[in-house]
């Protein structure tokens, strides 16, 4: 049977022993008040939730899936979800990080963040429609009008309604740019809007009374390309003037996909046949609205890899730690048993770490990104804000795809752990690496992260913002360099970040002579800096424990233990990748398409 | 729709142009007849076989799966499979590597190893059903009594039987030496045997009209632990004096396990109750006649992970081609399309390159240890025949642990090449990931393979077969070193060379003070060693292909920037992994077990 419990320990050393938190919340205004014990209540309650609702229902969605009704075009999702639902809805989950104007509870997004992690490792194809409709809600609080607010925020924040981003046509994956989906206007101020949408997640359901879908449309006089693009609400069924449920709206869904895995979340195709719409924010700037919501997805998406990444560690754990085979290389660890348990076996524990070193550096990483979104938001400081903003813009496409790499190859690993008891479907393993493989792929492959943060993050503003990252792993590194317990974790740490700079500004010249330089560098260039920044959370985080293991908690020892392994065996990857990456394009491009 | 064409133009190369392999046949007896004209048509037509045949049955196979009637104890096969087994037998393919004496075509092992890669390419799960009949025929070749070869090799070779190979149970995979399942002799010579078997690949189907299981199972007066293990004929159904099928034996399907992929393979739940069993080899002997079928399974599951490669490259390389989405990063490479074929894209390529140099480096050592198969059997000189069994012994967890991995990872990445249409069921390519992914584990986990290729190859000789493999290296690189077209090659060849044996040495003496060095050092050993092994073969297809590139064949020229990529982008791995491997122990035993 599966397992799974909030690994509350460890989000709470995230949040008040390496970040402390709270002390930086207090200084802005909305979360002043916001105190350990709120945080850890908060996180407590959801974990409970996640384990006792939504992870119960996890291989059960999955065996079931939704289902798909070609008459009534609905779709059914697995028995419980609508229970869960109602359950989510009424304990007030959909709201915790949401503006009280709108009926949030205001809670800082580091907390969002904490509760997103949980939820998907409970239950991934679950916690996709919450956390479309929370996307919904931030694209709308950024960019729709006072009315679009009042009428809809509420109602995505109370779980009434849920949400859809409406992007991909069969056309158009990556290059939004050739989207054919049209909006005419109708003269009082909506539009009808007419095209074929696919790949739509929660597109259709029966969780809610209404989807409120953000449509990415062309409208009749756009430029060509990816400037053309504009922004609509089509909700499902048209809201009355009093925010009730009227006319159902001519958005359907032709048909269901069958997927490798998140099989309790309906992936729809969505057909509108001159289906009402309005615009959110003006003609044409569609796609800079809708990236409100791509970026918080991003981070969504990171979470996701972290969540699954950790339940698929805890299950490789439980297994090894009661599955009897072999006995120990140096002689019997159990001799009262047939055989010892195999987490004697250095390389089981080999994968177990791997797993284990990547869920808590992803987490650290992942929460602090959740802080520097309060930050950006709330801090009273305009320069403090702007610092934070660019931090968050950088960090964005390396939480996304580096947390989704490292848990698809956790899960694997963990897995791995089971042997061929992994391969099959009772214990669960399986189900990870299934639902884990499509976070590598869906809200920008981890290509296009790789490109976003070496094209766009780094090299557009010559490399501004990673100078400015860059500054706090210096101070880091000159605050705790002469401590001699730090050495191990300093001295790789300033090592890479010395080999970072240097790559950088190479790839930085190679760009300038030939953007492809940048295409071929950027997926090595991006685990690279992954590593970078895992390395200096994980210093921080050996420091803590040094400072702390004399407490005597075996909590510490554990976290230097995985430090240890973090630098030891994973690092190492990063000087693989810099040399690969520096065979720059020629290695790529030798080769005629026609050869392949 | 999904693809696949036999990559006989690369299977030529390997086994004409690189191994020379005709010449080498020519010195063995049994197989001087066989010439080039003959092996081409062989594959051809197996081509031809797996393509239209077995590849069409892949998708839906999957689909469907394998029904279990618990009423009946049977298993249907999906539509079609029972056909393609019909055909397969019609056109003697069963009996392809097969001994004359009992009915087979006696041709060399290298040309099975060709034809069971484009088996598992074309329906890995389909496959697998004559890969264990074939399993089973050679452990009963080389241990069964002249009465048990003469009454089953050729029902085998035929494919009018099927065999399996019966290990597992539940409480026992890797430790063998735990295993239940009793055999009581009944005073005829025959035994009455009882236990239950899991994870039984092929265990029961509707494609023979018998299945010969080889089962694992414990005399009354065994030896403890895996010295007390011997091995059973335990036919479904008692062969008649003539040959003919008897009586119903006591061996029952009791279930078929829900996996992640392989559904068109039966893995059977197997219950013994007095099932009649007869003794294969000397009593308590059964693991080492067991080991006849394991290492033949090991190489056919490499050509499981190469076949599952190949394939995965080739459907992955046809979406790039066709698939239209932004632009070539210097300027649009197809300026009257609306967007550029994805083929144009750095990092697309280097997915595809990934997969096509691990297909092809994969091909050349799994062909490369099919005609030590050939050597080791029928060399008329026994040093020789002693040398090319010595090198198999060593290569085969290289080829078993090293291509499954490779394969694995090759198919994500090819999976990832479609973006999210890899991951709805249409494209296949899903399926190739889930299917692969069982090939890292059964067979022997990548973990045991890795073990066995340090602790028993490697160490237990002193190195002894490791300088033979060695000093091929050494003799390649002073042959060639001076040529200046392959200091390219040589150089990081010679230097991995190099280092491989310090590292080798440095791991020995550290095992001498502690086993578990062993373990802890196993996998990334394995890594190594099969980098340098590329290395090695990668190094002789540059130098094939720069001294034929002048023939205008642009095969040629694709060879060599596939090898060029390999050495740039692919190779660096083995310096990740030796950092790591020096960590040693410390960093993965000193978390306590309590501590995860």
């Amino acid at each position: 049977m599966p397992v799974y419990q909030a690994p509350l320990r460890d989000q709470q050393f995230v949040i008040h022993e390496l970040l402390d938190a709270c002390a930086q919340l207090a200084a802005l205004p909305p979360y002043a008040e916001v105190d350990a014990g709120t945080i850890d209540q908060v996180l407590e309650e959801s974990g409970k939730f996640c384990a006792e609702v939504l992870f119960p229902l996890n291989a059960s969605g999955d065996v079931e899936g939704c289902r798909y009704d070609a008459q009534a075009r609905s779709v059914t999702t697995p028995q419980g979800f609508k229970q869960a639902w109602q359950q989510f809805r009424d304990a007030g989950w959909g709201g915790v990080a949401g503006d009280p104007e709108f009926g949030g509870q205001g809670l800082p997004a580091l907390i969002h963040t904490a509760i997103g992690e949980m939820q998907c490792s409970a239950n991934q194809a679950w916690a996709m429609y919450p956390g479309l409709t929370l996307g919904a809600y931030e694209c709308l609080h950024a960019h729709g009008t006072p009315e679009q607010k009042a009428l809809y925020l509420p109602k995505l924040l109370s779980g009434e309604w849920a949400g859809t981003m409406c992007l991909t046509e069969p056309q158009c994956g990556t290059d939004l740019g050739l989207i054919k989906t049209r909006a005419v206007p109708t003269g009082d101020g909506a539009y009808k809007i007419t095209g074929s949408k696919i790949f739509i997640s929660a597109g259709e359901h029966d969780l809610t009374e209404n989807i409120v879908h953000l449509v990415l449309a062309k409208l009749p006089d756009a430029p060509e390309g990816s400037r053309g693009i504009s922004l609509f609400i089509v909700p499902k069924f048209l809201p009355t003037a009093e925010g009730g449920v009227g006319e159902r709206n001519g958005i359907f869904c032709a048909g269901i996909e069958h997927k490798m895995g998140i099989h309790g979340n309906s992936t729809c195709q969505m057909v509108m046949e001159n289906a009402t719409g309005w615009l959110v924010s003006e003609p044409h700037q569609g796609l800079a609205a809708m990236f409100v919501m791509m970026n918080g997805a991003r981070l969504g998406v990171g979470m996701q890899g972290l969540g699954l990444n950790e339940v698929a560690y805890q299950n490789a754990v439980a297994y090894a730690r009661e599955r009897l085979q072999s006995r120990a290389l140096k002689g019997a660890a159990a001799p009262d048993k047939p055989a010892d348990p195999i987490i004697v076996h250095p390389d089981v524990r080999r994968m177990l770490l791997t797993a284990r070193a990547y869920a808590e550096g992803g987490r650290a990483l992942g929460y602090w990104a959740g802080l520097q979104i309060d930050i950006a938001h709330a801090h009273p400081d305009a320069a403090v804000r702007e610092e934070a903003g660019q931090m968050l813009a950088l960090i964005t496409p390396i939480v996304k795809a580096f947390l989704t790499d490292n848990g698809l190859s956790s899960a694997i690993e963990a897995q791995q752990v089971f042997g061929g008891h992994g391969y099959i479907r009772d214990n669960g393993a399986e189900q990870y690496v299934r639902d884990a493989r499509i976070t590598t792929i869906y809200e920008g492959t981890n290509t296009i992260q790789a490109l976003d943060l070496l094209g766009r993050k780094v090299l557009r503003d010559n490399g501004a913002a990673l100078r400015r990252f860059g500054a706090k792993v210096q101070a880091f590194v000159q605050e705790h360099g002469t401590r001699e317990d730090m050495n191990e974790f300093i001295t790789p740490l300033a090592d890479l970040g010395d080999k970072f700079t240097k790559l950088t500004m190479e790839v930085g010249m190679k760009a300038m002579a030939d953007p492809t330089e940048v295409g071929a560098a950027a997926t090595d260039y991006l685990r690279v800096a992954g590593h970078l920044v895992f390395a200096y959370f994980w210093a921080q985080m050996a420091r803590v424990a040094l400072d702390r293991q004399g407490s005597g908690d075996p909590f510490y020892a554990a976290k230097l233990a995985t430090a240890r392994f973090y630098f030891a065996r994973l690092l190492p990857e990063a000087g693989a990748r810099m040399r690969a990456l520096r065979a720059g394009k020629q290695s790529l491009m030798a080769m005629d398409a026609d050869w392949f």
